[in-house]
């Protein structure tokens, strides 16, 4: 019996299926690492199939689509630029071979893709599963050369992302190959949130460089994009409410226009003619304000947000006008961010200037509060602003850690700090996501590959109704010393570890000899992801992002 | 009176460059820096004058041509490049103003290029120089609003470059502006050949990657895109007359096919719908094989090549066969190379295997020649190939410090080993190039910006006859410990110190203190490449590449 997600609305598909399955027996099974093997996933799908077939992939592959959501602009967006990417090798030689006037037969000169259902709407938890079929055609089946069949747009965005990691371009025939075809494959995600965060406080990133970012996460199908945007350092978005806040940017050049705003979560692409290119990517970002600690940089432009000018963190609790700027943040970013999550920080918060503060003081006393207390007071009351703005607060565990019994129940927990975090939130009915600073933190360069990749999410947690409260995990990629010239190989190749442990079954990639399952495979990915112009690092160094230390095949470093 | 290359066919221009003259005195002179100056120049132009005004500049931009290389396909094409460039930032908000209706009225809605020769062949010594006004059209001037004059479309290319880094997105008005007008720019540059040496043996980077890099090396208006396609390591590139040759590759996936090799040359973008897009950067490409040594590599697919199997290297001197093999790929890259100079290396020749192989020492021996008389012996013939295809042979130096009196007259001496060489090589009447490896070789990553910038082609060469035969200078980027993940930032900043040593004037970069006059610049110009997309490192580090140390702006790291 196929599982929900993978209900066919097209008999023809499920008969193929079964077809395809009989073809070949090594369902469910993890394939042995094959040196001659040429394709290689990643990250692993839920259950596949291959044979022994080469199928050559025509450069003009054209999109047929069928269901209801069939004629959705996203997913035409989505083949356009995956036939950029699985041709990226090809266009020099098929712009030459227009004037050589060379042409070729070959065996998948179609993709159809049928997508289910027309709601477009991007949110956690979205359907993002696909089916996924490529075989020669021999002009009796009626399925075709290459087949995606996804609920909704996005699972239709994950399969093209599978298709394109099947294409290879071959240097002998100087064409597009599928290797080990035919290929069945029936594919979901494990968890629904797989992140990356970027902290934009501590570098500032040209919006150029962070679409690059994103769009790399989709190679490995991660979904969410934690814009940590702002910190003590700098403040370098614009907010129209308080339009003073972003004078707390390095210069005046590093800085986020709401407009900037916009395309970090709409991605143009370019604008051509009078045809838009978006940079389709099914990612959602989640925005946060780190609050109220890690915000000193907030009072560059209203002073009155520091406790004092000699004090300047955590925001001033005292005063309506810190909650008024946060709730005019929070509109202004409604507008931009339609993700239902919102990060409102709230970790390593020191309260010293609190205490020290005559003011603050007074207040305390007034109210019969410890610094303690005015935390909680302070995290709850942004709690509650984000969420009459109908969004659902995530914060970092502190907030759990310290005050778990009054946190509203909506609340997100979010772990950094060491194991054992949301084995107790979900026991508490809290959601959670993982980022356990030890493997997951990717400005610990010393964490090497093979130990981000084993951290498990639901470490300590048995209870399957427990384990659906684990919303997933996050890698982080902190900013002290993640500029743009090396943002890219701090991230790469360590955040695909973490995403094939979020995506795949686990079952199947916590078994067997990883050195021998993993690893060659995680090799083939990381020089896949140089060949998409991402600037990812030897998987294998003894310090992450580290050069390479001598000459040789990207495949071995 | 003008001097040449800036004889004006049009007398309006003249008339308007002396109006702009007499409207700014400091012509000739380099502006002090100063910090509230928004608008740095690199490499400095020959000759500019500027003012007061802030412009702006209408996003619909519109290219005006005049002169007999106005309609210039390359010009269009490179108006389009910049004219994304220019507006990279604004493409989301004017993508998003078309939806909200709002229109502005702008100072510049006009560039005019006026391209006086419709010659268009790139080669060694085309005329790069041009001219370029921008000011507030009052409608009384002919000459509108910004105008740039130059002999050659490659002329018009730098001018663009220049136009383009006068343009900044101001955060204020969310319009790109241009500081400091009028700006009245004469420029040209210093040498004929400005080079970048990448090595794709030691490290195979996608097309993709060396795309990247010869478009970054337009920003810095370096011309001459030296490929070190093969070495002892690997041997990349397909030779249809001996297809074995890349069997010698890494893998059989980092290889380059000829229509890739095509591709770098010609530089395609991209093909949208049936418009070609092309990256016209107006660099050449100078293909290097570095023979005698240096060729393990290609005897992977020739063994023959080998003096034995088991001593490999210097290629077998005696076998008609090596000649063959030299010929044919000649041959072959003569197709895909238009560039006049073809590099034949001739470094670090080791010729003990010629010593101690049986049949190469019966060679030498019924020959009455040494090892070094055969080393010499190789060189020449090779150069006889190349000349007789129409090519100018380039030489690693060793071939001149160790043979000069019999190279052929028309070599291009190449200086790596040290200081001293250029001197010797102009004294004998040949050409040179400068790449004193202890300044000008990029994988040494504790020679500092500053130690790059004072690096000087000239040094030791008085006479100004003999300074016309040193043709330029070339950073070398060899690929130990270079790869995809890193070559962008060990390349950047530190090759545009060196270009604006071959491009700027002379006096204008070797007085002052170049902390003030040059590190600012470098710094913004390090900024500029990040939002451009490349990873330019910080400017100060005590090791070249290394990531910042610490939070902070990008202007100051």
């Amino acid at each position: 019996m196929l599982s929900d997600p993978f209900k066919s609305h097209f008999l023809f598909l499920i008969l193929s299926f079964s077809l395809c399955v009989s073809q070949t027996l090594a369902l469910n099974s993890v394939p042995e690492p094959d040196a001659s093997a040429l394709t290689y996933l990643w990250p692993l799908p839920s259950e596949f199939t291959s044979g022994n077939h080469t199928l050559s992939v025509d450069p003009d592959l054209s999109l047929a689509v069928a269901g209801i959501g069939g004629s959705s602009a996203i997913l035409r967006a989505a083949f356009d630029r995956y036939r950029a990417i699985i041709f990226k090798h090809t266009s020099g030689i098929s712009i030459f071979s227009r004037f050589t006037g060379r042409s070729s037969v070959y065996d998948i000169s179609k993709l159809k893709i049928i997508v289910n259902s027309d709601n477009e709407e991007l949110q956690l938890g979205v359907d993002e599963s696909y089916t996924l079929f490529v075989s020669k055609n021999d002009g009796k089946s009626i399925i075709g050369e290459a087949t995606i069949e996804a609920n909704t747009v996005y699972g239709a965005l994950r399969a093209l992302e599978t298709f394109s990691q099947l294409c290879s371009f071959d240097y002998g025939t100087k064409s597009v190959q599928i290797y080990k075809a035919p290929w069945c494959i029936r594919d979901k995600p494990r968890f629904a949130f797989r992140g990356l965060l970027l902290d934009t406080s501590r570098h500032y990133f040209p919006i150029y460089v962070i679409k690059q970012i994103i769009e790399s996460m989709s190679y490995a199908k991660l979904n969410v994009f934690h814009w940590h945007i702002i910190d003590e350092e700098s403040f370098p978005l614009e907010v129209p409410a308080y339009p003073k806040l972003w004078k707390g940017s390095y210069t005046k050049w590093e800085r986020y226009t709401v407009e900037d705003a916009y395309e970090i979560v709409k991605m143009p692409l370019f604008l051509f003619l009078d045809y838009f290119m978006w940079c389709v990517t099914g990612i959602n970002v989640m925005a946060e304000i780190d609050i109220p600690g890690h915000a000193e940089s907030w009072g560059t432009g209203y002073p009155d947000l520091w406790p004092s000018t000699s004090c300047r963190e955590p925001l001033d609790v005292t005063k309506n006008f810190t909650f008024d700027v946060i709730s005019g943040i929070l509109t202004d970013m409604r507008k931009i961010f339609p993700f239902e999550l919102f990060h409102l920080g709230g970790d390593e918060v020191n309260t010293d200037c609190w205490s020290s503060t005559p003011h603050v003081k007074q207040w305390l006393q007034d109210r019969n509060m410890t610094a303690k207390d005015a935390y909680k007071y302070f995290v709850l009351k942004a709690q509650e602003i984000a969420i009459s703005k109908n969004w659902t607060p995530v914060n970092w565990e502190e907030t759990f850690n310290t005050f778990a019994e009054n946190l509203n129940p909506r609340t997100v927990v979010h772990n950094w700090l060491g194991a054992g975090v949301c084995p107790k939130a979900v026991a508490k009915g809290f959601k959670c996501i993982f980022s356990n600073q030890g493997f997951w933190y990717l400005d610990h360069l010393d964490v090497p590959w093979n130990e981000v990749y084993t951290a498990e999410p639901l470490e300590g947690i048995n209870d399957t109704s427990k384990q659906a409260l684990v919303l997933g995990g996050e890698v982080c990629m902190w900013g002290e010393t993640a500029d743009t010239s090396d943002v890219q190989q701090t991230i790469w190749p360590r955040a695909a570890a973490a995403a094939e442990r979020m995506w795949s079954r686990r079952d199947a990639i916590s078994t067997g000899n990883i050195a021998l399952t993993a690893l060659p495979r995680l090799q083939y990915f990381r020089c896949l992801l140089n060949r998409r112009g991402v600037q990812a690092a030897p998987v294998t160094n003894k310090y992450a992002r580290r050069p390479p230390t001598g000459a040789g095949s990207c495949y071995e470093q």
